[in-house]
């Protein structure tokens, strides 16, 4: 069994989903590993992962809308603001989704369903650079 | 050390929670892992997976009662709904919740604790069928 | 590759978050592996594990003010209350949040992000104790 690991930096545009489902499969790809598993993790506690239905961009919006409602942006009743009003809402998101993602690796590739896509959702209402380390573990592929 | 992937496909009678910690179990016990983690990983973004307590089924009535109050099927300020007023609140479920878990093994057992059941959650109203890949790594079992 | 598995127990003091960053970086340290993943699991149904900012416990007690307006002790509108009104939230708050985390080793190291703390929430208004399992996987270090 092997063991890869590849850091990834991503820029973000400010709140929103950016996928990233390309970059992962690629890494997978390039590890080497035919059965295991990639992890995909995020070294931020204002940006999260997510797998999410990769066809119609209303998913996306509502789960903005969603989230929005839940957590807003300044509510009465959050005290931490110490980086605007943004700043706990985006904790809170990050909480309530995943800080790591973990796909079976089958015959070579990331086994994601048809509608399964990996985005990253940046909080933060300003573009932010995020670091995201991918491990691929398993046995190699034999070509 | 080695890795073990086998599928499952359960099918569901619509929205609910189904136990499937004894089909993860007997997966793991086949697997000849030792020591290691399993791994499962459902190839949905509308069916979840979660450890919830196993003992009173009224845990996991209050945990519908709750989505629906959290998400109502048919909410006004949901866009998405091709596929029925049920299919945004089910991806916004997914997403609240797990899609895959990570379970320790220990002594060539799932290492539960006393009250954690696994459970496939179906978001949708209508039966669906559900693929799930469990991947288990670790040390082989030295019996 | 290597598998190392140690268990951690935690004595809670009732509802909130404990930190246990520092035991987990530790285990990892001792595991030997450089370059892997460090698996943490909660063996509870209601107490959970989240990464959060480290910095300003103001976020956490926002953290519970967001979760008792979601899901209040005594809500009239949960049905489960065996062991009194805070036993259905403290499963909600499990649900919402992680039975498990998994964090990169790079370098022998936990590959935290700098305000990147973990933590146990405890959910339930009594102290309790907590069995935790850390799987540390991966390349042996070569010192």
């Amino acid at each position: 069994m092997i063991t890869v690991q590849q850091v990834l930096t991503v820029t973000t545009r400010g709140r929103g989903t950016l996928e990233i489902t390309d970059s992962i499969r690629n890494i997978v790809r390039e590890s080497g590993v035919g059965v295991g598993l990639a992890h995909v993790f995020v070294h931020h506690t204002s940006a999260s992962l997510i797998l999410c239905e990769n066809a119609d961009p209303t998913v996306r919006r509502d789960l903005e809308t969603f989230m929005t409602r839940l957590a807003p942006d300044g509510a009465s009743w959050l005290e931490h603001d110490d980086e605007g009003p943004d700043d706990m809402p985006a904790h809170i998101r990050t909480i309530l989704t995943q800080s790591s993602l973990a796909i079976p690796v089958t015959a070579g590739r990331c086994a994601l369903g048809v509608w399964q896509g990996i985005y990253l959702w940046e909080h933060r209402r300003a573009p932010h650079s995020r670091r995201i380390t991918v491990t691929v573990q398993g046995h190699e592929r034999l070509d």
